[in-house]
């Protein structure tokens, strides 16, 4: 059963390092100036549970299976959605979530080769059904927009996992009508205008 | 599909305050006098990831969702059966389990509301469909044989959730040919050969 709401579920993807983090604190900006009511989260993490769980996932020091990670991420999830996301799209706001349910389907399966059968179940569990109605795609090939380096187990999983993970995300891409490609442009300004004209286009702002 | 294993996976269950910990212990100094290759674990812990877990979910200050403690306590299991148990039982050992998939039942589906269905799915995936070759559940009421105080979380949960975790274990021993009900004698000793009696009639010593 999909949840229905009053307000607008708007999700953010993309590989590491292709701007996405620049781009929710400028939509951020964008929507708080604007007086539109809006919360903003990410996954894992925007609870007490998922902050314990985001600590463990991000530790270098514990080694887990990539099936246990699936299970500690949509544990985060049910979390995040119940207790914030949910609420607050009954309140009419717009959610803005820093990764979720395709970032599971994108890191896990295709990334980590998890079944995807098992990865959609436990996607559709953890996020208690909710409807998301847009999710933009930072579509720009991993750490292509950085000079940083990889700092947690996930970011240093290697160049083919990163390689996979993107492949992941064209092939949802393909399947989902609320999945919008957004060309990262070399002015972060630009990108984040054309992000606010698919909000207005799709009538979300 | 289930896991084939060169030695015996026995699982203790029972609601708390029961003496459960007690029987492990004195199994544990039986099987390590007798010189049985044997292997002791709990769930949740056993591993950084499992230990990490416990201490959330005993954590009385985080609230979370009931189907969130599912995930967490599937997460906990399956690093457990695949980092520790599973070795264990290639290696020919008896590995005894304090709390494994039928505390889940009970607990989470039986005590919390959880639904059953997906409760079983999860049992399977978490426990990598390993075999249990036996299940000791202490059959006595909450707290039968404790003078001890309710600790934590769970063991507070109260009066009425602990009456329907005890007849969750009723309806799993109803319907499972491993479960096994020891009565709690008042003599702990006399118990402990009791279950002794019950591993050399099973043929698993």
């Amino acid at each position: 059963m999909t949840y229905s709401h009053k307000g607008k579920l708007i999700t953010f993807e993309g590989c590491e390092g292709v701007g996405k983090s620049t781009q929710i604190r400028l939509l951020e900006k964008y929507l708080t100036d604007a007086g539109v009511p809006c919360l903003f989260t990410r996954e894992p993490g925007g609870t007490p549970v998922g902050e314990r769980v985001r600590e463990l996932l991000k530790d270098e020091n514990i080694e887990m299976f990539c099936e246990t990670e699936l299970l500690l991420f949509e544990a985060a999830r049910l979390e995040n959605t119940r207790r914030v996301i949910i609420p607050a799209l009954e309140a009419g706001k717009i959610v803005v979530v820093d990764r979720y349910i395709d970032s599971t389907t994108a890191y896990q399966a295709f990334g980590r080769g998890v079944d995807k059968d098992t990865v959609d179940m436990l996607n559709r569990y953890g996020s208690a059904g909710v409807k998301i109605d847009l999710t933009l795609f930072l579509d720009a090939l991993p750490f292509a927009n950085t000079s940083r380096q990889a700092s947690d187990r996930m970011e240093k999983a290697g160049e083919d996992f990163h390689k996979r993970v993107y492949e992941g995300y064209k092939a949802i891409d393909s399947e989902e009508a609320r999945f919008v490609s957004v060309p990262t442009l070399e002015d972060k300004t630009a990108t984040a205008e054309y992000i606010i004209g698919i909000l207005k286009t799709r009538k979300i702002i």
